[in-house]
């Protein structure tokens, strides 16, 4: 795993670079400057990185391209794999030193054709259809679907307290996002747990479906996926997101009286398949067997194009190595990007990851994730311990300039953190939060919601941080 | 000018309030505290209004209302007289005190039917139409249009070297917005100089015609309009903008050999016409006639709905009286929304007000304008004073709890600089600048483009922060 002899071609590389004169006149000397490390003042590489981005980024070029090739990328399907194939390519195009694909098996679940969730009763909406999608990974109902009473629950305790009446119903999770959180990803988390463990707890009661109110921060008609969980040992029950606005609906009806509904879904599960994580290297100059990853997941759901989710953290991530390529940034350390596969439902990938590598995670000196869309960056969240916390604040100081140099405790990607117990320091990516929620999981989530120049502005800050840890003269200060 | 009557009604709802019993239970007790100036913890009102911005705010529908209503605001059109009325309705279904319409005379330009740039030369691309948008104010041209060789000039001083090559040409003034700067703001006043100036400066020279590359941040296919200026004594000669990517090709076949368009406009000019500044008071409980100005612009561009410009301003100021109402955080001072006729295409509601208004400016306490869009919230730039710039800097500080709170030196609003000769402290607000030249004067400033959380946010930064110079003890210091 030390790729010498590309280490050696690497390391060449300068004294040759050394040669070449620089150009003088109107044109900024961009890619003309042999590296050297020792003597790069922060700021100043900070910013020839931003404008570097701002003014020729390719981010957004990169995720219009992912997009066109493999607008859905659901674990195992066939978009998936035409995603891990645009992945390679594009690193080998970017010029990654080494480019891999690393084997993982992934579940393999369809959506289907009939997702439907239609009022039967009171008579006066009988007949009328909510919006709604499948949850991920659901069970179909029968063939016509499940016709029931319909019970409404916000929080655990008041399953608890009605658990003799749900037997036999269809529970409806309506807890709302708090949209009066200042951070809608606490909002976010403080709702998906009714996604995520809804048709288990509902089943346990005796629940023959289950309906949620999208996670969701915005009023609308689009519905919002995202992965369920079953149980071993508890019967597992269709279950599916209505919109928001079918929510508020449907809570008015539900408080007038007795409602009743049909849920059809025909989902269908075609157990394990074969995929992949897409792994690109650019060997560092030094210390190429250390390590810092940057990491996105290459898989979406099978709805909207996944353009923020994780359409942009993968531009985000090819687009850091396109840069230090592009400035002669090449740092001391190696740092690679890893697409993980089967993020959004089952951590497949991420899983795979830290098992295959465990004999060089403790030579991970620093793992950073973008999954939380291509906005415009306020900083990063990190697991790091004191010590290493702050060192990426000194590290992520020349961001101030961009207003986007905060480092603050937090929570970092799904996918890095199955290292977080090998003491790798990790990172999220943590850009405006006020839209992501808006079109996370939705039919929504598409090209046009993109700001080219948000997108450039936050493949610029994680470059930033990524070329300042993996060059720095000491690795990052591990997590005990 | 003291509105005295209705100055004692608004001092005596203080104790009849005082006397409604505050709800328990699981509703926030919003509107049924007493307002106590003196003992308010100004973190804890700002997280009150943030609070309910983000919960129940109303900003979002004002701005849906005014694009449905008036979609096409250009001044003197039959779209600015009905967001008139409908300005003027609005504040009275909020609740202001008072509301009145305030005459002013703009001026009156039409598009006409006809707008286009159409390649006539080399073969290759003659018939070729650039996409294309009238400059405001232009000239027509005569019918047909203008057909002559291009002449392409990226600064002043190129255009004075080349003078003798520029009579009977079209001119070209194909500078870039610098995407490069990290403020979109710097980026477009690097430009606009070209769309103001451009049609003056090219005749001088002899020239017949002008096409500038749209003064945006963006590459695609959106051409942006804006105003052009005339100069007495000076030929007035058409004026147009193409697209940026219309652009990008125009430059390329400028460098290979000659180029010649056609430039036919059908621009109309009517003269002046009557309009009216919509203003509203929420009148202050001590001192009434002290007066902080909440502005915004009310007229738009006649292409696109003016979403983000400046619909998201006239949201904003509205929203932040309403919040102000619907929390009962009336303050000692006045606070009067102005929303301004004519920003884009001569200020004449501006000059109106301050003209007006002249023997009150004194009493014009602070005054702030939102026209940068309806984006997420990042603080103020302000003219004030070094003592009043650290008053704004302590006010503004309970925003840093979503990131809102900054306070700099900086341009404030084209609307409220006619105030700024009398000393009064003025602030722009300063949401994200990432998108707003990307949408800006075009077909695609569409309310779709606004977040209505941004949207929500933006309006209580500028409610907390006018709440907190309103009810302030000490009025802000003024300019000198």
């Amino acid at each position: 795993m030390l790729h010498s002899t590309r280490t050696r071609r690497a390391a060449v590389l300068v004294p040759i670079l050394a040669l070449i004169p620089v150009a003088t006149g109107l044109v900024p000397d961009r890619g003309a400057q042999p590296p050297e490390p020792a003597n790069r003042d922060a700021s100043e590489v900070a910013a020839r990185i931003v404008t570097a981005s701002l003014l020729d980024g390719q981010a957004y070029d990169h995720l219009a391209s992912l997009v066109a090739a493999a607008p859905h990328r659901l674990s195992g399907s066939p978009g998936a794999a035409a995603a891990v194939e645009w992945a390679r390519k594009r690193m080998t195009k970017i010029g990654f030193d080494e480019v891999r694909l690393e084997p993982c098996t992934v579940p393999h679940w369809e959506r289907g054709e009939v997702q439907s969730v239609r009022l039967t009763a009171p008579a006066s909406v009988t007949g009328v259809e909510l919006r709604c999608l499948a949850l991920g990974g659901s069970v179909p109902s029968p063939e016509g679907g499940i016709e029931a009473e319909v019970i409404a629950i916000s929080s655990w305790d008041e399953l608890a307290q009605r658990s003799a009446d749900v037997a036999g119903k269809i529970v409806y999770f309506n807890r709302p996002f708090d949209l009066a959180l200042r951070s809608t990803f606490e909002g976010y988390g403080g709702a998906v747990d009714q996604r995520s463990r809804g048709a288990v707890e509902a089943a346990k009661a005796g629940a023959v479906g289950v309906v949620i109110r999208s996670v969701a921060s915005a009023i609308d008609d689009f519905p919002h996926t995202g992965g369920t969980n079953y149980q071993d040992g508890v019967t597992r029950i269709p279950a599916a997101a209505i919109s928001t606005l079918a929510a508020e609906r449907l809570d008015a009806l539900v408080a007038r009286g007795p409602v009743r509904l049909n849920l059809e879904l025909d989902c269908r599960w075609h157990g394990d398949a074969p995929s992949f994580n897409v792994v690109g290297d650019l060997l560092g100059t030094e210390s190429p067997e250390e390590i810092v990853v940057v990491g996105a997941h290459l898989d979406g759901w099978d709805v909207g194009h996944g353009a923020h989710d994780d359409g942009s953290g993968c531009a985000h991530a090819l687009e850091v190595v396109r840069l230090l390529l592009d400035l002669d940034l090449r740092p001391r350390r190696t740092v690679r990007v890893v697409l993980f596969m089967n993020e959004e439902n089952g951590l497949a990938g991420a899983r795979a990851y830290a098992r295959d590598h465990a004999d060089e995670l403790d030579r991970h000196v620093f793992a950073i994730e973008s999954d939380r869309g291509g906005f415009t960056p306020r900083g990063f969240s990190t697991n790091a311990g004191d010590e290493a916390l702050a060192v990426l604040r000194e590290l992520a100081a020349p961001l101030d300039e961009i207003d986007a140099g905060s480092v603050d405790p937090g929570g970092t990607g799904a996918d890095i953190s199955q290292m977080a117990a090998s003491g790798v320091p990790l990172a999220g990516f943590l850009p405006d939060g006020a839209r992501y929620f808006a079109y996370h999981h939705t039919e929504n989530d598409t090209l046009d919601k993109v700001s080219e120049r948000e997108l450039r502005l936050g493949a610029a800050a994680i470059a930033v941080l990524v070329h300042a840890v993996a060059d720095r003269e000491q690795p990052l200060p591990r997590n005990r």
